[in-house]
């Protein structure tokens, strides 16, 4: 566990974050103040925000969201930023289309009705555009002048335009080896990138240094000291599902598992809906997706143990591969309690999963979107997803970012003449 | 010009498209039934799609729009397409982001409000997701079970994805030897895609003589046949713009010119607006923006002509790569009747220009959005766009489908260590 404490900056005296009130250990429930720590000092266990929601009427809530900006910043009232962050410079992500996926449920045998949460629409086409955006108002509430991360793809992204649109300074760290197109879009925003001569745990190593050392002072690393605010723009994702259901819960959900923030957080907006009655109380299942290559939650929910034992990833869904989930228990506790399961497919069975969706959909998903249909497939044919329920994919990012799992070139090519064309079986 | 009328599947007698009620020619303004026709047989002009709107208190449509989907399906009063629309399978296209660009502004001097209809928000990520979704209307309202296309890049995606969606079969015609990026694009929707041995004069050669012929038939080409429909979509954003402006007309629009259709159907929708009572009647500026190497429009305007000559296009801007662009003179009348201009940049100033957004705002825009910004940049500079004015910039597409355009890497590359990192000047 690295160093809980980081350098901080000149903070403010009292620091406005909306509803949060504290950050409470989730291992002991020990309370600290809003600040950029992320480890109790008690028992080194996650951080997380705590928050004095408002004691309003579920009705006049409801009326307030949908009055509110197309992106999070309609569920403000429910997350730890400021009452008028809409009106800062930020990249407003969210909202995205949940897609009622029809000719996907013939194909699946879904008659209870199937949707693609897809996230691609996102400004820089993954759900980070959330959890980054959470970020840089807490950054900004901490008197952070530098946005950082270590990333191998769609965080540096996402934390480069954010910085540029927030006019922050921005410096990501990279494995010096990364394919060219993802530096590119990493550097694009103009921030400094600095490719790290080693593996992407050095990078993740030279950060945790870095946060514990002068040179890093007046910097937040989204995903380090200010991951307890940066995780809950997940929550957001849960919101947006249920609101566009009707202000319903689904049934059932099926979430991708990197580090397991994700999935964790969607069941912590799911519980505060149902909390606020802004939703009906009603059970829900919570499916966790992995790939096989990378599969440590997946396999400890099969065996029945309350450990994830970490694994060396090996899979073509990059963005998923964390070889030691951070928040695996977590993740098992959910979909255990709730009646979910976690599952994983080959990588050519994410293959065949983003070439269904595309086909069925025209949703072109990112490996992580495969791996989510892919599970859901599975799910399935295994009896463990009901398909007469409600249920809802989660696709978290673009294909466009991971070109090479999808290999492909024409049906057919013909010299440009009607004769060549009729002698074509297509 | 290719032959005016094509092979009709088996039509049905009545078709209802919502408020369109025929085609008229724009060039003697001779009416037709509404049908898969694109050229007047008597002028062999163009044919567009005419309309009776409805007949509404302003406030009242205002409301009807506002209360609509959160895509171009709430304009659907005032487009080619059943009312029953949002409700058929589809993209559900339009509705992005218009961003207040307050850095960039800061960056070229403009005070009186700079925005950017940001397209890349799309659902594959450019704008011909919305001309596609009015050409798939029209294709379902002509019985035709094929959508097709000649392309060498976003429209490929577009139409992919769009048939995918609304259960169409979609056949695609490339140029063999388009780069494997596009290509696993075009491809992984499911279509059938056929390389053309040739160029993609010699592709959209073939599609011409195929609509012509019993083996297109019951083909929608969406920029051929089902034209006066498709180039329909681009009012959407002039739609869009002037709602997100709360109603009012911008003053000056900057928009990227590739056969020009998006420019004239922008100016339609503006007076359209107008004529509707939906927006003030006051002065508006339309300037047109090319790429130095395919800038034929550029230098028509600079001369002062009223044609247009071809030219051999050489440029990074490929998705504005049209030599001979068919609504040139319109867009020359367009420019000069609202007191706009058309001007051109380099590529090295596209690239710059890419950055530069990137930059300030967070956006990664497509060459197309450096054209752009670039020439927003050299108006200013020349004089001819007035930086007191309300300003919307177009980027119609997405940096991710143009990465060779800005090849960048790290800033520095350095070992994991502390040490390493303080002797780097940043
Ligand atoms: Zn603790
Ligand atoms: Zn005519």
């Amino acid at each position: 566990m690295a160093a809980a404490h980081t350098v901080a900056p000149s903070a403010p005296s009292s620091v406005s974050l909306g509803p949060a009130v504290a950050l409470s250990c989730r291992e002991c429930g020990e309370r600290v103040p809003l600040g950029p720590v992320f480890a109790c000092a008690s028992c080194f266990g996650p951080l997380e925000t705590a928050y004095r929601f408002p004691d309003e009427d579920p009705q006049a809530l409801r009326r307030r969201i949908e009055a509110g900006p197309a992106s999070i910043w309609r569920y403000a009232p429910l997350l730890p930023v400021p009452a008028d962050v809409a009106d800062r410079p930020n990249l407003n992500p969210g909202f995205t289309k949940l897609v009622r996926a029809g000719n996907l449920a013939r194909e699946l045998g879904v008659t209870g009705g199937l949707f693609i949460k897809d996230d691609s629409g996102n400004p820089t086409h993954s759900f980070k555009d959330r959890v980054v955006a959470i970020a840089v108002e807490a950054a900004r509430a901490f008197g952070f002048t530098t946005l950082s991360c270590s990333s191998t793809g769609n965080l540096a992204g996402a934390v480069g335009a954010a910085a540029a649109r927030a006019g922050l300074r921005s410096c990501v760290f990279i494995p010096h080896d990364l394919e060219a197109g993802k530096v590119v879009m990493a550097a694009v925003y103009g921030g400094d990138l600095v490719g790290i001569e080693g593996s992407y745990d050095d990078v993740n190593r030279f950060c945790s240094e870095l946060i514990g050392d002068p040179l890093g002072e007046g910097w937040g690393f989204v995903n380090v000291n200010l991951r307890p605010y940066y995780a809950e723009g997940s929550k957001t994702l849960a919101y947006e599902i249920c609101e566009q259901l009707g202000w319903q819960l689904p049934d059932q959900i099926v979430v991708p598992i990197a580090s397991g923030s994700q999935l964790t957080k969607i069941d912590k907006g799911l519980r505060e809906l149902i909390a606020l009655g802004l939703v009906e109380d009603r059970p829900y299942r919570i499916f966790g997706a992995q790939a096989e290559g990378c599969s440590p939650v997946s396999r400890a929910f099969k065996d029945g143990h309350d450990v994830v034992r970490p694994v060396r990833p090996d899979t073509i869904a990059k963005s998923l591969a964390i070889g030691n989930p951070a928040d695996g228990p977590y993740v098992l506790d959910i979909a255990r309690r709730t009646g979910g399961a976690v599952e994983d497919v080959t990588d050519p069975e994410i293959t065949d999963a983003i070439r269904l969706l595309a086909r069925t959909e025209g949703i072109f998903a990112e490996t992580a979107g495969g791996v989510t249909v892919g599970v859901t497939r599975k799910l399935i044919a295994f009896g463990q997803l009901d398909p007469s329920l409600t249920t809802v994919v989660l696709n978290t990012g673009d294909g466009l970012k991971t070109l090479d799992a999808v290999a492909g070139g024409p049906t057919v090519v013909i010299r440009p003449s009607l004769e060549a064309f009729r002698a074509v079986e297509l």
